[in-house]
């Protein structure tokens, strides 16, 4: 049995980028799960955040759990049963996919910081490549979370025809000076470890502090202080778990930053990790409407679309889910629009699984 | 002329500390403005967030703007005309008082981390030997800003009968896990710092990228998302001020969270800084009523209060100011809860003055 369940594309050579330079002989890694149809138009590509990989869900060739094990299967929210559903790893993301820490084919060196600036376009034009690739001209489905509903908006902006009815989850037409402020410190923290040595590091010095700063920053931003009221309260470790010195770890809110961080650093490569980072930033759905979000998404052409945020989200807050489903109504689609009141934050769509399955599974359901 | 406006309060000695160990020698430093009536019943006491000193507006000796030089002042909210006001730099501040950077008399060296633990009900402890020093039996008003805050209710609870009417801005009752999680995440920003070098750093060899993290998340949740949204946008530095790296200064926003890093690192010892990011997620009103809050809060005897707060804080939300006023009230003062719009989040005590002026002002003028 294989238990790599990855595929891949090999991008077009030279593979040009949206900022300006290019890439060679890059690839993207992808998985799928379901069959598809003869009439090729069964198809669900879901378009990830910032670090997860094309593993989304178990299948025959890997059944370790994905990232939306809960939502995609035989029977769930995104039913394999009927649907063909393709996830892609971000291009610039280490998770197969080529990123700063691939060969450089003209050095035969890593990229590093030679890596050509990224965007969610160009994520969004390497994602395109698969779909074409596998024979599909249209997609009965485009979803895309957080960051990913960011490339998905640039992929249907992009690519005109290519996509009937959309999903968007916690995600943001373009990015607010708070949601840049969060990502520029944690891009500073990676920078200002002296281990990340100018993108230079290795396994054995690797920026550690750094990347711990940034995934406790991210978990913060991720999750919300109502649920974690609830959650963690003043509870304190029991006195064998704590530190012996007055900072370190005392109440378990620290404690499950601490544990979120070791389980992130070592597993996402430091410098591919700044490239998406700042890719988020830069995108802006105006530019393609003249400066206006609303114009920008007006060019966008779907026939349906639901969008999902919550009220939680300090990251991406509801307002800017409100201004998709504002913008794909006015450029003519049938748009639902979902607000939840997941105490969970901008990770919602990862844990209240109740809530998210019953509105995507419910949107799949009626088309 | 003397310009140094700082008077000096002696601690009694050993000064015992409530976590444990006592300080030798220590003193606190405050300023004043304004007369003391001769029946000594006129004082106000500004009791100061984590990083102001005792000079809250400028003074004959002092006459450079202080931290709230806007609401201090003849004819001001905080009318200096009828008022004899006082503001002490907290126990454990480096801005004259006692700190981990002052000499430990055991040793002829600085404390560093050998300060002995700090809570606020130390720093309400000294404030009060402050005000007793003066001949002032009870404070016609004590004033808590930010941590300040925290620091007034241990003032009222420890010393009943000391103060007649509080005025509590954007502060809390307890810290609650989101604040308790920045600010360790701040900590850990300096202590991963190979300059804080456990401690012992010096200005030539400061802490300086761990500080400049630390204030930069301080800045980014004293403010709110809705400001800078307004503020901030998507606005670009101009090219010439950008750094050449697409990891570097680029969006205005960017720029604006790095002066006012800039202008913070060197000017704050980083171990008080530990020392008071700390004591403010130990200090817990419900260590006074059995581990209730509005418990906690009922022991505290004052004729009146007005609390305020403001809808955009996200570190010390509005939900706790209303906790507050609900316990003040219930413990028997007459008490005023303003609930402001102001877009600057926590900070809008120090930035949004008229409404700050015309609550403060109102409450004071009523007295």
């Amino acid at each position: 049995m294989n238990h790599d369940a990855r595929r891949y594309f090999a991008l077009p050579s030279p593979f040009a980028m949206k900022r300006g330079g290019e890439l060679h002989g890059a690839r993207v890694a992808y998985e799928t799960w379901g069959e598809l149809s003869a009439a090729r138009d069964n198809a669900v590509l879901i378009l990830t955040g910032l670090s997860p990989s094309a593993h989304a869900a178990s299948n025959d060739e890997d059944p370790s759990p994905g990232w939306w094990e809960a939502m995609i299967g035989p029977g769930k929210a995104i039913d394999t049963s009927r649907w063909y559903v393709i996830c892609v790893n971000s291009l610039g993301s280490d998770k197969g996919s080529t990123c700063a820490a691939s060969i450089n084919p003209a050095t035969g060196e890593p990229y590093r910081l030679d890596f050509p600036e990224l965007s969610l376009e160009d994520v969004a034009h390497a994602a395109h490549g698969v779909v074409n690739s596998l024979g599909i001209e249209q997609l009965a489905c485009l979803i895309g979370c957080s960051m990913g509903g960011m490339s998905a908006l640039a992929y249907m902006v992009l690519h005109p025809g290519s996509v009937r009815a959309h999903i968007s989850v916690d995600t943001a037409p373009q990015a607010q000076p708070f949601a840049i402020a969060i990502r520029s410190l944690q891009r500073e923290a990676i920078r200002l470890d002296p281990h990340w040595n100018n993108g230079h590091y290795d396994d054995g010095d690797y920026p550690e502090a750094g990347m711990s700063i940034a995934r406790k920053l991210g978990v913060i931003t991720y999750r919300s202080a109502m649920e974690w009221n609830g959650r963690f309260a003043r509870i304190r470790l029991d006195p064998e778990q704590r530190d012996d010195n007055p900072f370190g770890l005392e109440f378990e809110v620290e404690s499950y930053l601490e544990g979120h961080a070791r389980r992130f650093v070592h597993t996402f490569d430091p410098n591919s990790y700044l490239y998406l980072s700042r890719a988020s930033d830069w995108f802006d759905i105006a530019e393609y409407g003249n400066g206006s979000v609303m114009e920008g998404l007006k060019r966008i052409r779907i026939k349906q679309a639901m969008v999902i945020g919550v009220s939680t989200d300090i990251l991406f807050p509801l307002e800017q889910q409100e201004q998709i489903a504002d913008g794909l109504r006015a450029a003519g689609a049938e748009v639902e629009f979902v607000a939840l009141n997941s105490p969970q934050g901008h990770d919602a769509f990862l844990v209240d699984i109740p809530n998210y399955s019953r509105a995507i599974g419910g949107f799949l359901g009626r088309l």
